[in-house]
């Protein structure tokens, strides 16, 4: 017989999936003997149970029952007992903390006896009145659904009347009549009475939690984070205990040391006569935990003890709740504690230090996101500055520009060398080109998933949202904030998309230290001043002792190519050779484009290669001894030419004018060729390689030929040649051919032997669903996941990040852009099929990954887990990339 | 030990596998006891072994040996013997029969000092040197590699020297000098004397087949056919019979029936005194088959009844080569006889007849792409016509109309509504214009796979390629054909593309009949009288009686609704709603996507709902009792709106002109926020519905009351909704919700309650990889096979199909376009995956397909296969779906 109730006494932390996070931890500290009211737990298969059956499993009330039986034993009251009530708080528990859901209702089982019982035996009517009036409140909001607003009112109205805005000031009688209007409004909203049994209070607690798992809130905050829909929620409950029985009473938060510091025990808020929903609510300023030692010193010690053996049991940083009532502590709740990027790290090495965990420990409790924050620019350390509001930390970063409210000013002042920062009330595609021209985004509305977050993150652009103290005048050009500030169009101010934070004027921007690390730009001895860098320098060296996969970087350029093999780059797995036609150069290719004739095409291509054949030499000598994986030409060649609506009104107004120039209108023909509907779907890659004779053949020379120079000067260049966009292996067998007959001409005329390896990207559904053929021709696969991305969603990222992606967002359809994050379940799922595809074909075969999601913390441990050989990415995320491959060994998630 | 050698006594027909196709039919021709010349076959393990290790299998030379010991032993004489040699055939056979491969050396065992013995021994030295000269020539070109054209050229020098241009009048010291100047040649052009050894001979005729496999053409037929590449070939060696021996001997070539009339015995060709190959090269005429009952009637006899033995053995038409020697009869080949389309159907039905096969077999003896050649237009079957020239037949249909020359003619003048054919040399990008705006295509050049094929094809256009004996003056604008026509611009002509025709002025063009019959207009008076339509009628009833899929129509009005009812569609796969929306109602959808406020929005939708419903109430009622498809909105919403290019050019003009109108400045700003750079990547189908509010609310409630109407009118309709693009279940399940709540609105307004569907299409890669995920909303899956195809490959068909289809038909990395036919490998593993994921989580999902595909013959027998439910195809396709969807039962190969 299934058992859906568990005493505190009977779990353990481990038991989250049953017993809710919250119910694990309180049956774990239990077990540890520490001072935890008594209760038990409903698990979440009684949950399930009543979501799939719209009732209660048959035996849960008997349990219940049994359960109360035993806490009332236990306590010597009953629930409710009209002279001496025992109370209980019901909260709900799921796995995963989920916004959205029930939390909590405290002291059911007062009632309009009880309360007098509670009074009398607490000596303290206010107190029972205290009680009753918030009982009635929270079970009226989350219960029975009540507007919380009208009891804030209400409340409000109370304290408004006594010329009041202190709760403290609300005497018994005060807190009476409060108690009646509550009930009134039941009565008023709910279309009942506030029910007086006490049973049916925790009956009535235990089914809205249970229905709160399918609250609209909770279901959109599962999708948008992936949360099963059917793990449901454990109901914890426990005996009351009293922070609000006077000045010796209360309650407060804390974390087992200081995130920052490190230190031990200092850190938390406390708040006397209180409960603990008044500490969140910020109703009344709290005292910083250290006080507690001045206002009752035994239960501070016993705090403190606790805490270390909660550090100790846990191995880790916690977060406690707990409440004093008339100088007895008790602990409502303990979990692993949230801690940001810089105390990631430094209390990581903290607790190896102390030997409580294994370098192997310290690397889980880090994060690739940890490292990215800590390489954000940031505003210099001593920088002046003045803090204007604060929003939603929507794109990190540290910008300082001028202030614009359109996109036209922002693309003129740009276009003239200016920062600027967009200031919008919100966003929406029309603002896409001032976005893009803008340095920062700042709007009063909307959060981490409004169109202006979604867009700038898809960008790399800072932006703080939904700062709603400030009140943008869009027609006024400008904004005002708190504290009666203005600014004005064309105002200096600064924003901190790491924090938030909103400054007025400039604010210098400096390359964070941890960067500077990286470059390579610290000495020893410096390294070890700085307990960060330092914390970092050892995890980082321990991530890079542990890893299975290699990390490349993917660059263009000789300069990007030595700072990434500072950065810990192995190798290059993506050198793309587009960049290399752009410049002075556009106009050779030009001309290859528009060349009538086999003489023309081949001049122009005799005229590249020489160049080509430079930016090779450059780049192999970089990465001396490294594999080097150049991709040949990718984009559709009109990107070459000039923009065809441009081009077609440039001519159609001269010719109006009678000016049409000759050149202008061939041009345009030509540009009118090539012009395609969907160049993204076009001719590029390998189909360009097919098509235009002699332009992959002339890439491919250039390569080699600059690899046998560099093998005569004495280096040792690892070619490896990457052919894009192969759908067939039919493709890939026609270039490789060609590559293999340049190669022997090259052998003949230089002298030199290479060995280098041809291999493909696999970035199109079809290259990975048949990628045991296309694995015949190929010796090394490299996964395209932008492309891929596109291409398996059927959206250009271009065309619709900007467009639908909020929406998506919003309505939890994406949880993370599939761009930023891989697509696990489609895109993945390609992933696995061409490695398993791939690799049943030719065993050895070498396996990277060059898309942006390289440099994705949760992505590359996905790869890791696809049993690829290297994941590359740009310079700046190398480091990021070496920490999740390592973090990726230690760590046992699957996917 | 493997036995690389099997005498013709050895093998049978079902060996094509090892011993070739032409082997394997000699061997079951020999064991039927048919006067078959003695030889053996050298298996295509024999060749297998030499193509992966460069030499020959170590026993292969001692089992020739042996096969050729008793084949010398039967015949008494030895190979090349002085005085009176035995002389063989080796030719190559592989199981599929492929163009490229060496074919035929005669004649082996022949040289200076044997022709004389064989001069002697047949008294006539006419005939040795001419089978000597034929032999050196054959032996040159194939197995030396030399250019043929230098021994043609010097037997017309021959010719010439005598004045003749006939063969026949080269005596026997003619033809000595032939072979001394054919000798001459081979040392200068293979650097070594012709090979006197007979052995020699053998041995590289037998080598040369082999490597034959891996000639240039041959590799690209394969790669082009999807022959796999590791088959190898097989070598028969025949000892040689003589059709040049004089007036007495010949050679022929015939069908076992006249495939046009069914006719037993009479069709086929018949030479006298000549070898095999001078048939195919049709130096001199043939004659009649039926006139060698004349020449020689105890032959003639003889083959007629050689001819019942074969059919009634092979159970079907077969083709067949034999030879007379002096009066007596070999069968030198035969095998399976292709047949025109009507032929197709006409001979099944006669077989069936006739007691040899089942109405089973018969199915298996026609195919859709047979069916499809009668139906297309053809010229009326008694109209008047001037036959100018023939080319390739690359594109069916019939058409007539004024030639030009140029796009630019080609627009101008088909929209002042004249019907154009377009004539170039070749085709190109450039040309698309003209194409699009063309009934016919003709060209000089190309052939079924050149650029103007492969574009006529995918747009359905009617095309005759490559036919050089017309001259194409494109500055001239005319062309000339032989027997000095001249066709100048304007001049009318006719294209038959299905049979390559070209006619001088125009034909009358026609429904085929067998359309009319599809369409219901031929009584049963009419289909019996007609061999070819009753013959189609059969086949068409016992097809629909085997089929276990469904056939569906794509179609969008009423009127089409009724004929595809006609045509036997069984319900709509595809309505697609982006066609309602043209016309007088695309002011409505510019105002509903130029809505600025939700008012505005409202409005414009609430103009559509009502035109909505009643397209849907015309098309239910067409269909009633049938289950009808109806897709929601797809395409992005720009195309509803004006060019950006154009109206860029236009408003940038009458600005120049200070014209510019307030209205059309305006029309460019929203334009140009709705502009795409990849509109088939963006903002389109479910996406759509998500971001404009109110859209498919909309439609759902124009079809759920249409619905309804149709109800309370006393109808029967059968709603499916679908929703399009759909990637993530997150997307459907959202907008199911709507239709849920927009069907209970309905209900309680109406108090009708429908029974309908919601699905979707499987239409994008990651659609197909979470298709079990898809399955938990979608009570249907229709595979829209066109995007899948384009996302699949990464192509988009507008752009490529034109631009390089044709170079990768050439290159052979497409068989066939993937539009075509569905590419199984790629595009097919998704509708695997997507079949047995989304049927893994809703056992009873309903599966259908409603691309191109739908009506595709290949693709049909593949969604068979895969175990689809129904396919959905444009009405003039239902027919052919019908037969294939029939065949896929009865046939057993498998994908």
């Amino acid at each position: 017989m299934t058992k859906y109730v568990y005493d505190f006494s009977e779990g353990h932390k481990d038991l989250a999936d049953l017993l809710g996070g919250k119910g694990a931890n309180l049956a774990e500290m239990t077990s540890l003997g520490l001072p935890v009211p008594p209760g038990f737990t409903i698990t979440t298969e009684a949950c399930q149970t009543f979501l799939t059956h719209g009732a209660e499993p048959r035996d849960l009330a008997r349990e219940v029952d049994e359960h109360l039986a035993s806490l009332e034993a236990l306590v010597g009251r009953t629930l409710g007992q009209r002279d001496d009530p025992l109370l209980v708080a019901v909260r709900s528990g799921a796995k995963h903390s989920m916004p959205g859901m029930m939390e909590t209702v405290l002291n059911i089982g007062l009632n309009d006896q009880s309360v007098r019982g509670l009074a009398a035996q607490a000596g303290d009517e206010r107190f029972a009145f205290d009680s009753y009036r918030r009982l009635i409140q929270m079970f009226g909001k989350t219960v029975l659904d009540i507007d919380g607003e009208l009891f804030e009112q209400a409340l409000d109205a109370a304290k408004h009347a006594k010329g009041t805005t202190d709760d403290l000031a609300l005497d018994a009688a005060d807190l009476r009549r409060v108690v009646g209007v509550f009930k009134e409004i039941v009565v008023k909203y709910a279309g009942r009475e506030f029910p007086q049994n006490p049973r049916e209070q925790l009956r009535m607690a235990i089914r809205a939690v249970f229905e709160s798992w399918n609250a609209d809130r909770a279901i959109l905050y599962r999708r948008q984070e992936r949360i099963p829909n059917d793990l449901g929620t454990a109901v914890t409950i426990c005996a009351m205990v009293f922070g609000n029985r006077g000045m010796d009473s209360g309650t407060g938060v804390a974390f087992t040391r200081d995130p920052a510091s490190g230190a031990q025990g200092s850190y938390g808020d406390y708040l006397q006569n209180a409960q603990g929903e008044d500490v969140v609510a910020g109703i009344r300023n709290t005292v910083p935990l250290a006080e507690l030692g001045a206002l009752d010193k035994a239960s501070y010690d016993q705090l403190l003890g606790i805490m270390a053996t909660l550090e100790l049991h846990y191995r880790d940083l916690c977060d406690i709740e707990f409440t004093i009532e008339r100088g007895r502590l008790w602990m409502l709740q303990t979990r692993v504690g949230k801690r940001t990027a810089a105390a990631a790290f430094r209390i990581a090495t903290q607790f190896v230090d102390e030997g409580l965990i294994t370098m192997d420990e310290a690397l889980t409790r880090v994060t690739g996101g940890q490292l990215t924050q800590l390489m954000f620019p940031q505003f210099g350390a001593g920088a002046a500055r003045r803090l204007i509001a604060v929003g939603v930390n929507a794109s990190p970063g540290a910008v300082t520009g001028r202030v614009v409210f359109d996109s036209y000013t922002a693309i003129k002042w740009s276009r003239s060398g200016e920062q600027v920062i967009l200031v919008r009330r919100e966003t929406n595609p029309d603002d896409l080109d001032g976005i893009i021209a803008a340095q920062g985004i700042l709007t009063s509305r909307g959060g981490k998933t409004s169109h202006a977050a979604v867009v700038a993150r898809g960008m790399g652009k800072t932006a703080v949202c939904g700062v709603d103290a400030i009140d943008v005048d869009t027609k006024g050009r400008r904004f005002r904030a708190p504290g009666g500030i203005v600014v004005e169009e064309g105002d200096v101010i600064s924003l901190d998309g790491t924090s938030g934070e909103v400054f007025l004027g400039a604010v210098a921007v400096v390359d964070a230290p941890v960067v500077s690390y990286f470059d390579g730009l610290l000495s020893t001895d410096e390294i070890a001043a700085d307990d960060l860098i330092s914390s970092v320098h050892r995890i980082m060296g321990h991530a890079d002792a542990v890893r299975r996969m290699d990390v490349r970087a993917n660059v263009d350029t000789p300069a990007d190519a030595r700072r990434s093999r500072i950065m810990g780059a192995q190798g290059i797995g993506l050198c793309r050779t587009e960049h290399m036609f752009l410049g002075d150069r556009r106009i050779h290719v030009e001309r290859l484009i528009l060349a009538d004739t086999d003489e023309e095409r081949e001049e122009a291509l005799a005229t590249l290669l020489p160049l080509q054949q430079q930016d090779f030499v450059e780049i192999l000598e970089e990465m001396d001894g490294l594999p080097t994986t150049i991709r040949l030409l990718d984009p559709p060649l009109h990107e070459f030419l000039p923009d065809l609506t441009e081009l077609s009104v440039r001519v159609a107004v001269a010719e109006a004018r009678g000016e049409a120039q000759e050149g202008d209108l061939r041009l345009l023909q030509a540009v009118k060729g090539f012009h395609e509907q969907n160049p993204m779907l076009g001719l590029r890659g390998v189909r360009l390689g097919l098509v235009i004779p002699g332009l992959f053949a002339m890439q491919s020379r250039a390569i080699l030929e600059a690899a046998a120079t560099r093998v005569r000067a004495g280096g040792d260049p690892q070619v490896e040649i990457m052919i894009p966009l192969v759908g067939a292996v039919q493709e890939l067998e026609t270039v490789k051919q060609d590559i293999i007959n340049v190669a022997r001409e090259v052998r003949t005329r230089t002298g030199v032997h290479l060995d280098f390896l041809v291999g493909t990207m696999i970035e199109l559904p079809r290259a990975a669903l048949t990628a045991d053929a296309i694995a015949q021709a190929a010796e090394f696969f490299s996964f395209g996941t932008n492309d891929l991305t596109q291409t398996t969603w059927g959206f250009s990222r271009d065309d619709v990040e900007a467009v639908f992606f909020a929406a998506y967002l919003e309505k939890g359809i994406f949880g993370v852009s599939p761009f930023e994050s891989i697509d696990v379940e489609g895109v993945g799922e390609l992933v696995r099929i061409a490695v398993e595809k791939g690799r049943s074909m030719r065993p050895g075969l070498k396996l990277g990954i060059c898309g942006e999601h390289g440099g994705d913390p949760d992505s590359v441990r996905f790869f890791d887990r696809m049993g690829l050989d290297y994941v590359s990415c740009s310079s700046l995320r190398v480091p990021v990339a070496r920490l999740e491959a390592g973090r990726a060994v230690v760590l046992t998630e699957d996917f």
